[in-house]
């Protein structure tokens, strides 16, 4: 039995391209009692996964180089040696980057809950990603209705459902995003105003929009749209600093904002947070989430690509705002 | 009845200079009933102030040119016309920067609680500042005991007493200052480690003596002083931004922190606040920091100029490293 699988060749020194990747086939073991053999449909490319691929000491390990990369993963089991896993179930995992794959029975999680759900939204709305949104915005950001969010990559995985949890919680929400279809699509899901940072720089683009300031920044992107953001901060404003897309392909080290000294005046405060710290909110998010789905106030979106040979092209284009909502790689089954 | 006092007149760029400033003498009016007539003894000259002399919207308002400069001052009612206050009490009040002047009452709060300490020490480690370190240290750090501190600007007002104060609570505590003669002194007062920033770059030193990281760290100096710390935080740590001395006088913007980006994966938060808004701990504050007095934790450190025409010089020392502990300035009673 083959198994296809990317692996990183070499480090990407700045913007990563095809070349950092390759495509191996390996043969499988035959199953072991207790394993069970998976066959991925869906795997996920997100930017977090950037900084995986740098040799320095983070909250995960580095990738390593020449062995399959990993991330998140929906498939089915095909084979099975573990009598809790039944033939045909669908099961998530944190190995993707590959086809097929044998499975330690911990390694993976089923996915029965998700019958009444396109299964690719384990992957974003109802899962990491969703949970990043979430957790930033009630339990990082402690959003109170009637304030005013912005969120930036608003188009993005993440801040698509910042911005629609803000919107159903109550506040006034604003986004960046750099299209103009993907301007057009946040206004359709309820964004009240949204920027195209291409069209005019953000801090300018910001200052116009947030004449009565911004209690909650969402920050997906770091640099230029942090720096906007704090100018634009009320009082005991609160800044969720959750990712900055804008810098993990930046060679030279960045210049932080130049208004830190408004973080004093204003009383701000600045809380990084990584989702896996909120995992123990796992149901309370599933529960408000799928109700909000329910209910219209929660729309998904996904960029879907097809085979897994499109898959560094995925992660590539997470870069480049080719995707709008989830960035998904779907592969085939024939 | 004259009354000496010192205004701005002209706004500082950069670097403040004594020509911004100018000594003006006035004819005081006649007491009116309920008044009092207050003459300062002591004044303070505090780096919050170079802030109030541009002409920002800021949580202060900005000085007015050709008026009285506002800050800190300590007292003595020298004549009455209102029977709550008593010939020869002394007060505290905002009205320093000049020598005799005529009091509302409501403008002035008496010390007799003070009489047991130094008057001037309510402009200092019992008045604002130390308010500042207390509140900076507890209510927005909620530091705990065995945690590693790191407080900038450490042989200032505030800084003096942030380390003080943690010692005293059981933390390792280190400082950065500007010179051996501070390093020393920081050093017998209970300090475990002083970088001299002087003698070679603070992101070098820093990491140097923190092979445990920082948990707390209490920023009064901003700039190169917060990025090397930002490098050196542990996860989930906390900083506590109370002032950026290095940037105040600074004509261009400054570029902020190279390693926002770390805010994120160590899960740091960062927080602003302004002392005005702890005021409702002032009584807690006092007892705790009036009982680590008695006990030999916390010493008590002034560098004192004399002659209301020495407040120009000791303000403009703060940003020259003049000051070891609190910068006062003593009028003379003759």
């Amino acid at each position: 039995m083959k198994s296809s699988q990317l692996q990183l060749c070499s480090r990407p020194e700045g913007h990563p391209s095809a070349e950092n990747f390759s495509m191996v086939h390996v043969d499988l073991p035959e199953l072991k009692e207790g394993q069970i053999l998976v066959r991925n449909e869906f795997l996920t490319v997100d930017p977090y996964m950037r900084g995986r691929m740098n040799n320095v000491k983070s909250y995960v390990p580095p990738f390593e180089l020449n062995q399959p990369l990993e991330g998140g993963a929906v498939g089915f089991v095909v084979e099975s040696k573990n009598s809790a896993f039944k033939v045909g179930e669908p099961v998530l995992s944190g190995f993707g980057w590959r086809d097929l794959w044998v499975a330690e029975p911990k390694g993976v999680i089923s996915l029965k809950n998700m019958e009444d759900y396109p299964l690719s939204w384990a992957l974003g709305t109802l899962g990491m990603p969703g949970l990043t949104a979430w957790s930033g915005l009630h339990k990082v950001g402690a959003l109170q209705p009637n304030e005013t969010v912005f969120v930036s990559g608003a188009a993005g995985a993440v801040g698509s459902i910042v911005g629609q949890l803000a919107k159903a919680h109550g506040a006034r929400v604003i986004g960046s995003a750099g299209s103009q279809a993907k301007v057009d699509w946040l206004k359709e899901i309820g964004f009240d105003e949204v920027i195209n940072y291409q069209k005019q720089p953000i801090r300018k683009a910001l200052a116009e929009v947030t004449a009565k300031g911004i209690d909650l920044y969402f920050d997906n992107v770091g640099g230029s749209h942090l720096e906007a953001a704090i100018d634009r901060m009320n009082v005991k404003g609160r800044i969720v600093l959750c990712g900055a897309i804008e810098q993990y392909n930046q060679l030279e080290r960045p210049s932080g904002p130049d208004n830190m000294i408004m973080i004093v005046g204003k009383q701000l405060s600045l809380k990084g947070f990584i989702v896996s710290s909120y995992n123990t909110y796992h149901n309370q998010f599933q529960e408000d989430v799928r109700g909000l789905i329910g209910k219209g106030q929660v729309t998904v979106q996904e960029t879907v690509s097809e085979g897994l040979d499109q898959m560094v092209n995925a992660f590539l284009g997470l870069f480049s705002g080719h995707n709008t909502g989830k960035a998904i790689v779907k592969l085939s089954l024939n």
